[in-house]
């Protein structure tokens, strides 16, 4: 250990030495775009977790230091996802995150105050762990600190008055627990760190008592997390062999299904004012509409969506048609600009293609790995059920359509100045991989239509069919979903 | 006049050419990345301001359009400069957007209620006119329609039954104007429309009585506002011969004041713990505090900004280091990134370099046209005028040294392990430039220093007087803000 072997070094002399390392390896972390490192600060109040978090923005280059302190969730916050303001605020690869009251904090006050069952907060922090291994996979590392006290302090009476003044100022009216509350808290936070500390993130115990070697402690635990994340030394889920779908359901669909004009105009009317009737239901202002479009090139979704938001209000609903990430989105994990877009209560928000381009064209086009892709069906399935238990409804839609048919909607694009725009060189490219978007179309159905948000599938072969089904498909989910 | 030559045209066949030019219009728009487009919709509840809306998205490609409804402004929104929710959402170039409730909206209601003073209205009008013109001079285009009711009409007696239908769905609760109260509206609009039809942004009134022909009348100058976007057919301001700043306020400065270690340790703790005490004032959970600092390259602004940020809980505060903006932001105008980061009610943010880029770096390397820098000066003005006004106090910090010092600055950096990070080719490059920066400095100092929001210009040539000098500086403005 060449470090201690300088053994007459004196204090000073070793928080130098720390904090030039630590300016060092946050310079090498923002060159390479590594990380997010992530610093889950929890514990007793009073073992001094403002007072670290102080000692890092004297020691770091603080422009890229990010402190999120969230207190309970407030308006809005209480009645979204609980991810998702988490999520909002993410700090980008190169940068350092201190988190005060993390996606841990309200289970876990919940749990100690008696409020949820051992049963419910396990499958809480069954939820965390599978929201962790995301941003572990997608390069964040995560590093999560207990602070304590040694057991004579806990009652709060040994503690130094310079830490009692600082606390008292900063925290108190953040109150993480009271000191009261202390005793209450520690049998639940045990449960939290036994559950909750696995291969990639696990929670590290650090004695608060002594505020230099406190600060030492976290400052060569950062230090070491910043050289494993630069040397990319995180254990990587080694993807098993892969098995894919044996169901073709693309092979399975009935594509001579069709409307004539007139049975279509009728239905399409009756349709729009049921929906429109049913999103006047009262229940809908605490429920929010996800619409997940995907489908082959040419299917029709831009024209089915039309349909369907014809009878919406513009001001509750947003379009967001899926592009390639921007040089910001590159720096996050993917999900994150599609958590940023859910909806909010009483509105509507419709992805024309979404999420599931990771294990479409991400997939198709070798844009990831296959451990990346091969992990997505469950990371996406964890995204929607967070959705879904905060209320939204998620239906997805699959516009199938068959070779021929769109090699026809192909050509008269081509002669249709309407239609002239939408018809790209990398459409005639995708078409030529469509045996591997077929085999990417019939993983993506089986595992990843779940209970709560199965896929339909839906022939547009014959492009009135396809926009009744889907609104009809949406008529019926939200029927039964208000009742 | 080609569209009309056809004059046994029908109806349905105007608004189908129609929507085909449109629709390839905002093609072009996207494909050039102009714009944006954004189509401020007021007037008459009953005149149809959301089923103008809903015909746009029938006819448009709904992922590039963008409405926004801004209601009464609400908690947050309350407390901070009136543009701020608006610049928060504002389309991006390529994208078209629908605005009700723009920031007309708010000085109208409260003029017509007789709130607001006619001169305080007038001034409302001014400010909206120059925040209009920065966005016009950063390529959007901004369309204002009025939509009004025929006089016989406008007693809300003689509308059709579906207008009354839709329009008490949609629009009712939103209540931008109430049938009753739209009498007093009438002059206060005129008015208004008076004070802000000019140039580049005029009003348009509508008739909204037939809906077809209201809707092909908008739909018309949406076409024609696209194409004179894509032609650049905009006033642009032709930049009149510049005059720049006479006073060398640099070479003025003292270089040689200096602090001993003993009077720096002393003043620094001092300032500190002012500094402290003054955030604890009740008075700042309604104020906040916007850093600016700007200087010469290893002047020691992140030593500076350090040495304050140590007082402060990481919890309200931000440093922000403005570097080259990211392709998003390219697609807005320049200030819309900070309007965004701008500090909440009892927060501090600090800007490591600003906005003031857009008069240094961008001026000298000529990343930005003179027209665009020479206008900057009266729109950065006008910004932190904004900030003032919603009870920021903005703080603006010069930290000089000569260029001798910054030689052994340099040197020494390049020595230092600790500060290697610090030093890139682009410093040395930039030092070649010392005298046109010290022109774009002079004019900066000279043309935006404000009576709310003056310079400082500090000597950072000793480093333990700029920091003092800054400290000293943030107290004492603190200080008179809070008594």
């Amino acid at each position: 250990m060449p470090d201690n072997a300088n053994s007459g070094t004196s204090g000073k002399d070793l928080f130098a030495e720390l904090n030039e390392q630590l300016l060092e390896a946050q310079f090498e972390l923002r060159k390479a775009g590594k990380g997010p490192v992530l610093l889950l600060i929890a514990g007793n109040d009073f073992a001094g977790k403002a007072e670290v978090i102080d000692t890092f923005y004297q020691w770091l280059d603080n422009r890229f230091l990010n402190t999120r302190a969230f207190a309970l969730p407030r308006g809005l916050e209480k009645q979204m996802p609980p991810f998702w303001r988490y999520c909002r605020a993410l700090p980008l690869a190169g940068e350092i995150g201190f988190y005060l009251g993390s996606w841990y904090h309200q289970p876990l006050r919940k749990f100690s105050r008696g409020e949820t069952s051992v049963k419910r907060f396990t499958a809480q922090m069954q939820d965390i762990l599978r929201f962790e291994r995301l941003l572990v996979h997608e390069g964040a590392t995560v590093l999560k600190l207990w602070l304590h006290l040694d057991a004579e302090d806990e009652d709060g009476q040994a503690r130094s008055e310079k830490t009692q003044t600082s606390e008292t100022i900063a925290m108190r009216e953040w109150s993480d627990f009271s000191a009261a509350d202390y005793q209450k808290v520690r049998s639940a936070a045990q449960l939290m760190i036994d559950l909750t500390s696995v291969g990639g993130a696990p929670w590290i115990r650090v004695a608060g008592r002594d505020a230099g070697q406190r600060d030492l402690e976290i400052g060569q635990l950062l230090l070491d997390t910043l050289r494993s994340c630069l040397n990319d030394e995180k254990q990587t889920a080694i993807p098993r062999s892969w098995i894919p779908s044996t169901r073709p359901r693309l092979d399975e669909l009935d594509y001579s299904q069709a409307l004539s004009k007139d049975d279509y105009k009728a239905l399409l009317e009756h349709y729009q004012n049921r929906l429109r009737e049913l999103l006047k239901h009262p229940g809908f202002a605490r429920r929010s509409l996800l619409l997940v479009f995907e489908g082959t090139d040419a299917a029709g979704k831009g024209g089915t969506i039309r349909r369907i938001t014809q009878c919406l209000d513009p001001r509750f609903l947003r379009v967001h048609g899926t592009r390639a990430p921007t040089d910001e989105e590159k720096l996050q994990p993917y999900l994150m600009r599609f958590w940023r877009r859910i909806p909010r209560p009483g509105t509507i928000v419709v992805f024309d293609r979404s999420y599931y381009g990771r294990v479409l064209v991400e997939r198709v086009e070798g844009f990831c790995t296959p451990a990346q892709w091969q992990r997505a069906y469950g990371e996406i399935n964890d995204f929607e059920q967070q959705l879904r238990q905060a209320g939204t409804l998620v239906i997805k839609f699959w516009l199938a359509i068959t070779p021929e048919e769109q090699l026809d909607r192909f050509n008269a694009r081509e002669e249709s100045p309407l239609k002239r725009y939408k018809l790209t060189d990398e459409d005639w490219r995708n078409r030529e991989k469509w045996p591997a978007y077929r085999d990417a179309v019939h993983d993506m159905l089986e595992f990843t239509s779940t209970e709560n948000a199965p896929w339909h599938l839906i022939s547009s072969e014959n492009k009135k069919h396809g926009r009744i089904e889907a609104l009809k498909i949406v008529c019926e989910t939200l029927e039964q979903a208000l009742d």
